[in-house]
């Protein structure tokens, strides 16, 4: 398939009439063709239009009809053979190693959505029948069910040019969930961009579904998104980027006259607790491990671990110079884009200019353009639970060690952070109750909390939570990564006294879609 | 019990130091003693600070603690005996028997929340046991439940002093969550405020549960809420009453260093769709069933039928005259508060001045004060569709009705309406296609849909929908009556590899609460 740089909205293909996207391989400093011009407010207003035309019908859809569209994406996206790994590593610089694993993650989130959509608790339908003879008042016959919100509009990010992408983990939870979506590409990947969406559209014409199902907005600027958001049709929008970006889109949602759910995924440092015993056991090996971590595609993760924590002595000196040792070794990935490789350099040398901050180690320089050097701090736990700015996320490979006197200075510091996306608890048995007395601190601040692991790495599951309070995200009670992520684009409905030939089907008499429903307080087996 | 119109803070009772409130009883007039003066953001702040400090504690607790707190909640409610019943007649001028049912309500409520708590599907356990041979990677263990946001606060509503206030649907659902309450009294039935706050903390008490799991904090004014709102340790909260108030408040909570969930349930105007075979049999009977739901509780329900919309003709006109008649004979019932009578007839007189709006009927005038007098008019639908100040809501007995052309422009008057709580449909069975018709729009536009009654009277139980698209409520997604109100309190937390000692027991191995957990993509039994 030859790339046009076309936008797609619906069933065509539309010529942007504004200033270009110019992909740019960031190994080599290339720039690639062809050129994406950007979409016009009037091409995101007919992406909408025909986006709100789809919805009704794309919202009824059969539960087996949505299903084996979502398998029909990832069969299509499969067909799309080399040609999407090629451009997705030339336009990100990851290794094809990485991409190819990615692919398989995007395909299997749509297929587990499928899953899900098939199985429908996502439904939630709730039957309490009429109770004509309760005293003193009848009760009326009362049955619910969850429908879509409407259209979405999907912000992809930039690191994962595919699982968090055009066909990524928004775009799967919307289209199960029932929403027709607008995305609007990343201007980082936007041929990965073209290739995944015409995959979509041809599975929309497939499938025999309306063609506003999906549409793709190219644009350089912010216009073209904050059109999308803007737009009265959209009901909802799901983010993954920086906290300036994705709390000016949050701010927009909210001021619209019509306010809407606005699920942007925006920043975390991922504090790691070194436990004393795994600390004292095993420092060295921790040191090397966290590295490893660190460094992993260029720490361009936003579950990157950019804190440790643990209790100055020994123990603690022996893992730093582990980790600086590891670091100093380390390996310059390029990063993902020159912008991004500048922010990179900006954050690290605002902790190298703090006098708070020790720098302890940097990672060897690069021999190409927009190489990541790895960069690893130290400061006291005092002094992080003074100044925010020890806090700061720098995305890539950059860490900070706090070093603190005591335990109570570690609960007191994992009491002063922000909203994370996860916690990492490194313990041996004989943590367990110092792991005790953390835990209510960590399940506060972050969506998911684990022991003796690294967060890099999200697993696509029932269980995953990639969510937590602000701001690792705008909204805590839900996750962007797992099955739980329909939900996000869901609402309740409740039919009162319907003739059963007007409900739902999901919600008739007789349970003709055989779910497990909640009828009188019971759950129907 | 003697009402001292202190605050109530903790377990201690503190008098406020700010301007007081004054109950009225708006049947006579009469100032009702003793004042309540209002709390500082001194007292406010100390109301957080000790919810803060019972937050991990509670919401801890075990299902079977906190399912006997609600109920002992409900106990002490009932317990307060006849003096309850009095003072929130004198301080609502509601009847005697409708306040007596409310409160049959408000502690139903509690109880059905004590067995969802106990049936523990709100903590909603994920289990994706660990894979560690899978290809090409290993699968870490992980578990997801549900945990409480943390302290909420609740701004109860004027209409309903038991069942919308203290101990009403918000504080029975964030304390079934686990979240500790701190409650803004309203000002218009302070002693019934205090009356059942005192029940709760003594409910607190005698459960043993840390003092800070309710607060009640009284203000004539809009401080002490703001103030609540801003606090950094509430971390949501729910809101009843007007569209200007909540979206004030609604806004605060945005504009907070960290934004929080904010649920207001502002307004709405109920619109029923006369189809035309109904109104044809049953035109003259629609139209007193109609009035006696509009002067029911002199209108003041946020589910009072505003909108009455049918085709125009001679069955319309039956339809509106036999309204007429029955409202020019219907009795001017007490309103809640002088403020509330006076935006009423400020609402009535916008109605009549409206050049495309023509008055039928007007009820009779009452022989008290704050007496509501009914009020029906008349208006074309291409009117309403292009005026959206025919759209206001004017709470009380005042409702509209829209003569629409043919049925496509009454499909095109519900889609021009904002968001609201219900829709209703007067349908026989010659209107089953003109029904699902419209379904789609008003399933868009409300949160529960009904046939062939009127949308006065919410059922609490787990099928019920009370809540809608903006502006009915600031978030489509929850409802704040019945059983699924409880997860507006909860967000999803995720366990990776944690040793069994130290999960939390809802996710052990084994199922040691005996959960319906969802593992390895199937349902527990």
């Amino acid at each position: 398939m030859n790339l046009t740089g076309e936008l797609l909205i619906g069933a065509q293909t539309v010529k942007g009439s504004r200033d270009p996207v110019v992909a740019i391989n960031p190994a080599t400093g290339e720039r690639l063709s062809p050129e994406f011009p950007g979409g016009t407010p009037a091409d995101v207003a007919r992406a909408c239009e025909l986006a709100w035309s789809a919805f009704d019908s794309y919202r009824e859809t059969a539960p087996s009809a949505r299903a084996t569209f979502l398998e029909t994406v990832a069969d299509e996206i499969e067909g799309l053979g080399d040609a999407l790994i090629e451009r997705a590593v030339a336009e990100s610089g990851l290794p094809q190693a990485r991409i190819q694993g990615e692919r398989g993650r995007t395909c299997g989130q749509l297929r587990l959505f499928a899953r899900v959509v098939r199985d429908g608790e996502w439904l939630d339908v709730r039957v309490d029948p009429a109770l004509p003879d309760r005293q003193p008042l009848p009760r009326v016959d009362l049955r619910q069910r969850h429908i879509a919100l409407g259209p979405v509009a999907v912000f992809g990010a930039s690191n994962f040019p595919l699982a968090f992408s055009v066909a990524g983990g928004d775009t799967a939870s919307a289209l199960a969930a029932g929403c027709p979506v607008v995305v609007k590409a990343h201007p980082a990947h936007p041929g990965t961009c073209e290739l995944v969406g015409r995959a979509i559209q041809a599975a929309v014409a497939k499938c025999g579904l309306p063609e506003g199902v999906f549409s793709l907005i190219h644009d350089s600027g912010l216009e073209a998104g904050q059109a999308l958001v803007a737009d009265p049709r959209i009901k909802a929008a799901g983010f993954t980027g920086s906290r300036k970006g994705g709390l000016a889109l949050w701010s927009l949602a909210q001021q619209r006259p019509e306010p809407i759910p606005f699920y942007a995924e925006m920043s975390s440092i991922n504090p790691v607790f070194l436990l004393p015993a795994a600390l004292e056991s095993r420092g060295k090996a921790l040191g090397e491990a966290f590295v490893n971590s660190l460094n992993m595609g260029a720490g361009q993760f936003c579950t990157n671990p950019g804190l440790v924590v643990g209790i100055e002595g020994p123990a603690l000196d022996a893992f730093v110079e582990a980790a600086a040792s590891a670091l100093s070794g380390a390996q310059a990935l390029t990063m993902l884009t020159p912008g991004i490789h500048d922010a990179y350099e900006h954050g690290v040398s605002a902790f190298a200019g703090n006098d708070k901050v020790r720098e302890v180690a940097r990672g060897q320089e690069g021999d190409g353009p927009n190489r990541c050097r790895p960069a690893l701090f130290v400061a006291k736990g005092e002094d992080v639970i003074t100044d925010e700015a020890l806090q700061a996320e720098v995305f890539g490979a950059s860490s900070l060690v706090v070093a603190c006197r005591d335990a109570a200075e570690v609960k007191r510091v994992a009491e002063a952070l922000e909203g994370q996306l996860t916690a990492t608890l490194q313990m041996d048995d004989a943590d367990l109750e110092a792991a005790r007395a953390l835990l209510p601190t960590l399940e506060r601040k972050a969506g998911r909390v684990m022991a003796n692991g690294w967060p890099t790495g999200v697993e696509v599951c029932d269980a995953m939570v990639h969510g937590g309070p602000f701001p690792a995200t705008s909204d805590s009670r839900t996750t962007s990564v797992g099955t739980a992520a329909i939900y996000r684009f869901l609402r309740p409905v409740c039919y009162q006294d319907l003739p059963d030939a007007l409900l739902p089907e999901a919600t008739r008499e007789g349970n003709p879609l055989g779910l497990r429903r909640l009828v009188d307080g019971q759950r129907e087996s």
